[in-house]
């Protein structure tokens, strides 16, 4: 059955060209039933885990682990490794959570938080001197900004002495990370990688397991439930503690592995491409803006465009032409649009929408 | 395409048999990419809600909330209810993990635990004087223990006082609680339900929420993602705080409405059938014997089954038949076979079994 409504949102999102295709392997293999202590299952794990690894440029030595959700992973992240102080770079809803998750943990959380619409460059960024972990948003979904992977990277070296966290749910694989330079970084399935939500991606040194043994130690509850050391003495061993999302492991591991043969540098070459011609577009269209002003800040799987009419009314014209935009977030629900660019969205996706925006 | 193998392993589990009709639907309907904000995820969790609710007869007053696993509900449900006390009753692996798990989120929590095979009666238990929490396991899945429902209730109305929790993961819902009592259930959809992993589903009552809410202004740590309060404000509107899983809640909610459609009381009586029949043929079966003396505190959903030869040899000839039934867990491991009667697994399937063991 082919797809009636195409999906431009920012997850869930637009699935995967052949998800559905592994959807069926995964009937077919009975996969659904078998256990999570089994070799079937350890040898799935380990072709997820390898397939990301060559995605991702990931080394050895970290560990990739699964969660239900990605949101999950910002407590777990905060209990394994902050045993009194965080610090959060926030510029929008969701790197917002990520500190209040740490203040909720009881932790002193401490953040640089921006106006709507700005994004953070390494230059301005001061760093509080007892943080133990600096904890970086690279794409902020609702509000369409990114941080550049050349300014974590500098962040990360300038504060050696700190673990830093990168929030990378709503753009991985698509951001270039250096991963023998950032500690930790996390991402959800149900964006980039055009998968039905219920899997969170967590993805570790160990610099952030030694933190969390060293916590633990000292008596710091770093709670129960996928606590770091346990989630990765199994990842190692290609298991979960407790059973996990085995569907969505297997169908992550063959997407990764398709998205390994067209090759990331080409997928990322189409995403800025397509991003390109998206904000070109509006930035040239009568009615519209674009919300980020730096050009290198707006974000390459997420737009955020403001419109002069209420949002709604491009909303519903693109509904009826079975075409599914965002509307803003929060503050900007009524006065923007999101349109997603993850790699499920098709450069001839991209034009179509935007012949039918031209058409309005 | 048919299923090679048959399934009685203790879940991951035979799949429901409408599970791929209902899988196609999420398809069809493209439910992988809308959004969890949007009134039509909102009516997806109500219908399963209202399913749910009909199902296992749930009050309106008490919140159906979704979760990764239920492995993540005891966290959640410990750090929610518990200042200072739980009590654990302790009869097997998984009912030992919930108390370590109390323990691990540094409560002081203590325990009335079980040789291995031994389960409980209400007559025996004594509840210490400053619990806040009764944590039982009404069926643990490593042992093949049952508590009975009957024992469940009569130790909540004579401890009025403290909240309890009934652990159902691997046998809801088959087990006829009456939630005007209980405070609180919680089950995964792996096992009775026929559903591949990922999905935990937790039931509690305003007293729970009223408990949260005070340890919560009594300053106690309560965790950030999925606290109590949190996902029960959510719930009472058909939603996450994050993202969820979407596909387990859409295809939870078929299976429940089938369910209903058959009736509860019908597919109680047929699992009680085919518990008696697997019972009964091992119990007069030269070379087997079973676990649990006391037929009342026989699982009705997961057989276990001890084994003179060594376990993998059954379990070997029946792999060869495409039937796959489980060792025994941990200690039980070589002497043990465990055999799951979950809805999925027909009374002609259980029949097949019997006759390939009597081949063997």
């Amino acid at each position: 059955m082919s797809r009636a409504q195409v999906y431009f949102t920012a997850g869930p999102a637009e699935l995967y060209p052949k998800f559905e295709e592994y959807l069926q392997e995964f009937v077919d293999l009975q996969i659904g039933s078998i256990s999570h202590r089994s070799g079937q299952f350890k040898k799935i794990y380990q072709h997820t885990d390898e397939q990301l690894r060559i995605l991702m440029n990931i080394p050895e030595e970290n560990a990739i682990m699964f969660t239900g959700s990605a949101s999950e992973i910002w407590e777990k992240l905060v209990l394994s490794t902050v045993e009194h102080e965080s610090f959060h770079l926030v510029n929008g809803s969701f790197s917002a959570k990520f500190y209040q998750y740490a203040q909720m943990l009881q932790k002193h959380a401490t953040n640089f938080e921006k106006p709507l619409g700005q994004g953070f460059s390494y230059g301005e960024i001061a760093v509080p001197e007892f943080a133990e972990l600096i904890c970086t948003t690279q794409n902020e979904t609702s509000t369409g900004l990114q941080m550049r992977e050349a300014d974590i990277h500098k962040l990360k070296r300038s504060n050696n002495d700190k673990l830093i966290a990168v929030d990378m749910v709503s753009s991985a694989p698509i951001p270039n990370l250096d991963f023998t330079v950032v500690d930790t970084a996390f991402f959800s399935v149900q964006k980039s990688f055009g998968m039905p939500a219920g899997l969170g991606v967590w993805i570790a040194n160990e610099r952030c397991l030694e933190k969390a043994k060293q916590l633990k130690s000292n008596g710091i509850n770093i709670g129960a439930h996928h606590d770091l050391p346990t989630l990765w003495k199994f990842a190692k061993e290609f298991q979960n503690p407790a059973t996990p999302n085995v569907m969505g492991i297997f169908i992550l591991g063959k997407i990764a592995e398709d998205m390994n043969k067209i090759g990331i540098e080409k997928i990322r070459k189409e995403t800025d491409e397509k991003a390109k011609k998206l904000y070109k577009y509006f930035e040239n269209k009568a009615g519209y803006s674009l919300s980020v002003n730096e050009s290198e800040l707006r974000s390459r799987t997420v737009a955020v465009i403001n419109t002069e009419k209420p949002s709604s009314e491009i909303i519903n014209y693109l509904k009826g032409k079975n075409m599914v935009i965002g509307s803003g977030y929060g503050p900007g629900k009524d006065s923007q649009i999101r349109i997603s660019n993850f790699i499920a969205n098709s450069a001839e996706q991209i034009d179509n929408l935007l012949k039918e925006v031209e058409k309005f």
